[in-house]
């Protein structure tokens, strides 16, 4: 029996779905009911394909109260920069939660995955970095660098961020760009440790398989949210930092001990167990402290998780529908 | 970057893709590939959702050689009836096998998988049934009662065909749209055991949770496929038959384990091990003996894999362009 799907293209989502509060808060929503409610998540689908140097993962989750849930496949085809293309692609689905039927398809080549990714950074940042953060570091200069840097900004009133990459003009470049996007001062920084040293809020967001930040370089008050792994060989993070921190958040602990920094802290010995990491749920909803004062050393470690998919994609829908935007296909 | 997609809806799919020689031919194909091949086929990714009576699949699989590959998503929500709406729905994503890019989104409701599902009866029944069938006898009155029985008729020369259901007046139903349908004979019957006894070539198509079929109705010549379970609570055929059968298939082992017969065979402890068990893909490529004499009893469990849904949706795309049909997005 047909029915009417949404269908919704990147250029279309461009235009309607944004990187702003309201996405924060429904992402900050999203992770409160992964605490609290009848979540239901299961483990990552990871297809590795060596032969084509690519990895297909495909997440998802349940949330009651939501009228939809979102399936998402993410392609990482890391030989297409060769040919012209983005490494990463992939699509968006969200199927009604009562009838199984499909609402929509988000054709977004990993649009909505970008803006829920850097949602959550914010969220991190805000309930865990300390209130007055001037200088934000930023390590990366991909798409994350950039749009973590603006999500942040939205959470606290920052007044100067730096940036550091192996490939120091493309920090410069990121630096002048985000100087006007944003309207601070923005600098490149060829030390990462200098980088550390100044800064209240670092976000780690590369594809590093060796630690990028060294626990040597921590400093009282200073919160870390490491985002670039979501793999099993990848590490930016100095295991001890996950061990000397005063607060430890994941977004889920079932994923980050396989895929995030809390895997090569508990491979490596630097971390004994899991006793004392919380979820980042639990910290927005209160069952679980955060930060306790401005001299804490707070980190968090993101994986990204369904939750966020089902999040934005329920937003996505509902600001395509008022929008008047996309196509409706009888199907 | 933007690049074509090709969207295609359930109705147009009917109009382009048949169960016909070509459709079992590729599954054939494709499971052959799975044992030969590289195949890269990931668990199913099960995602159960008891506050709603509902179940979420998702299957994919990579198979060196197409130049897609298809990630399903199957939602199966079980008081959809009660709505007016069938249980089973879902879509089909084609992704380019080199580059990740979506090069087609088949709404389809389930329908492709209704093809691909009982294209691969049909390959079983090619490759196990005996050689002269001329009754076919049909345990179920589904969807999948009547496909499967149209596709086996397409690799054996059938005269009679006869089907059992709970429900007598759907039997009825069913065996006389098949007699216009095939142009055979086709008559409901209202005793499973006699019904087998007359039958050379049995498929059990049901939802069954306890034995619809006994081991006290083998008989020499008998080849039975029992495609209804597909989940951990299923159970189709009397555990005993797995044992005695002379010889015993798979679609996959490693998933007939958790989904299928042999689960039930190996938990109930009338089998002891995988060790005789052998898989379609060896029998179709030789690697593996199937039938050996018209006398032998012969036993397929098929719970649906990965590689159907690739090879299903490869040929989908390549029917739907050279009919010029569906819709190119540019997304």
């Amino acid at each position: 029996m047909a029915h009417e799907i949404k269908l919704v293209t990147e250029a279309e989502l461009r235009r309607t779905v944004h990187l702003d509060l309201e996405a924060i808060d429904c992402v900050e929503e999203a992770f409160a009911k992964l605490a609290t409610g009848n979540v239901v998540m299961p483990p990552v689908l990871s297809m590795a394909l060596p032969d084509v140097n690519a990895e297909v993962d495909v997440k998802t989750a349940y949330v009651p109260g939501l009228e939809g849930f979102a399936l998402k496949v993410s392609p990482g085809f890391f030989s297409n920069p060769s040919l012209g293309l983005p490494s990463l692609n992939g699509l968006m689905v969200l199927l009604s939660a009562k009838t199984g039927l499909v609402e929509a398809v988000f054709l977004d080549n990993g649009y909505l995955t970008d803006v829920r990714t850097a949602a959550a950074g914010a969220v991190a940042a805000r309930h865990l970095a300390p209130s007055n953060v001037s200088t934000i570091g930023i390590l990366g200069t991909g798409v994350q660098a950039r749009l973590q840097l603006i999500a942040a900004a939205k959470v606290r009133a920052v007044g100067r961020a730096l940036i550091w990459g192996r490939d120091t003009d493309k920090a410069s470049r990121l630096a002048a760009e985000m100087k006007t996007a944003l309207g601070i001062d923005v600098s490149a920084c060829s030390d990462p440790a200098d980088l550390v040293a100044q800064s209240q809020l670092v976000i780690t967001t590369t594809p590093a398989r060796e630690p990028v930040l060294s626990a040597d370089w921590l400093h009282p008050g200073l919160h870390i949210t490491a985002m670039g792994s979501d793999q099993e060989d990848k590490n930016e993070l100095d295991p001890k930092i996950l061990a000397c921190a005063d607060v430890l958040v994941c977004d889920r602990i079932s994923q980050c001990d396989k895929l995030g920094e809390l895997r090569s802290a508990l491979k490596t010995g630097a971390l004994k167990g899991t006793d004392t990491v919380r979820e980042l749920g639990d910290v927005i909803s209160g069952s679980a402290q955060g930060r306790q004062s401005e001299d804490d050393i707070t980190v968090c470690d993101l994986t990204g998780t369904g939750v966020q998919d089902t999040a934005i994609a329920t937003l996505a829908l509902g600001k395509v529908k008022r929008a008047n935007a996309g196509t409706t296909v009888l199907a």
